[in-house]
């Protein structure tokens, strides 16, 4: 399964007056790093990619965390990412967040691939995702 | 139980390339729910609560959201948020979205009752959630 | 000279680990003001005024802010904003934000009226103020 | 003069329905890279800058931006950061960012040196910028 590494600088203005990180910021870190996994994968960028696959997105229908481990400004963060199951038109995604060695934020996202539809008026929808994107994952 | 309802509109900034929130901001507004829902039960702001209970604060070891209708700027959406589950040091907070009668988005946050801990270094700990707080949302 | 009020709560994650305002949420707060201020002349919302007007926005060209007083969590301040002078297609909007009697931030924001130009490719560009919208200010 | 340079990834939650990077993104870049540009000269993280020289901070007094060029999600942009002036208590602050050969927005910051006060309820004030610290900019 490919997993994406992704280095994270915790800024000031990220962290709330306890001196921690906001949590919707994790939120933040998560969806840039789910593009940085699909930019692993597929070699190009969202924008090329929302123009190959004629998609309007991958938005979110699901995102959820655990916070076990609070950081602050100055840390520098490491998450790991991956997709963990591959539906019909849904997928999930993983993220890991480890201040050095320690597990200090789990991230899950559930993602559905979104094709543009035809004519005015007319609201992005559902598809399959297709078999050449799953398989760059692999 | 006690119910808050709480009117926030959808601002420009709050919304991505697609013309609809990005969804890490409701994790803010529910956040400044929770905030508003804690002003009404008590009757003071958070800040006197810091002080009257001598916590740290009441941060969150989970949060999660479903994205059933987006929302976009201009939207004037109402959260109703309550407590769902008195643990003896966490609690569970549910936010409703509404867009008019619309469900739009539903967010649930697990916190904790953290009180602050004298001498130098000593770090925030839970505690049992006095019984007048609890009481004061019936 | 039109002169809207808003009114601002200032939350949590608005804040910094000094427990004040992070410098950047005023431009935000200034941005809605500016919003509701079009809101409140023209009598319809911006998503109408796009609409109406033929207009892709009206983006910055510059914003600049004087941070006089710091303002933090639970602090409701409000924010008085008008347009203090129309060019050809440019102008400027002033907002002052009060804390009680205080003057506590002063900005100034220059703006440009920007039109759609049709065909693939092409880039929006500024255009001549109606008249109609400046008296709207009067 | 020293000169810091920054890597900034635009990320798609930074970018507003235009597509384009909501201005007060920029003043939050700016501030990262004001931090960025300390820990280089003096070699130490900002939080033990605060300790070292017993500081509170360096809030600013003022913040403006020119916006010349639009970004987008995707672009990588470069930020170029000096002190231009150095005053008693206060100095300034000039970030260039650069979209390849371009200059995209070009900012300005007023900061003042800030102090800790002994005693309950004493507040922070500004103070005389130590001759060590301006040298290790030279």
């Amino acid at each position: 399964m490919l997993t994406n590494r992704k280095e994270i600088q915790i800024e000031w203005g990220d962290c709330d007056p306890f001196g921690i990180v906001f949590f919707p910021r994790y939120f933040e870190y998560f969806d840039a790093c789910t593009n940085a996994l699909f930019h692993r994968a597929l070699g190009i960028t969202k924008a090329e990619m929302l123009n190959r696959y004629e998609i309007a997105g991958i938005p979110l229908v699901q995102a959820s965390c655990n916070f076990l481990v609070p950081s602050s400004f100055g840390d520098v963060v490491i998450v790991e990412s991956c997709v963990t199951n591959w539906g019909t038109s849904s997928f999930a995604v993983q993220h890991k967040l480890f201040r050095g060695e320690t597990l200090a934020v789990e991230g899950h996202e559930k993602r559905v691939w979104t094709v543009r539809v035809a004519g005015p008026g007319s609201k992005p929808k559902s598809a399959a995702i297709p078999r050449e994107i799953i398989e760059k994952f692999a």
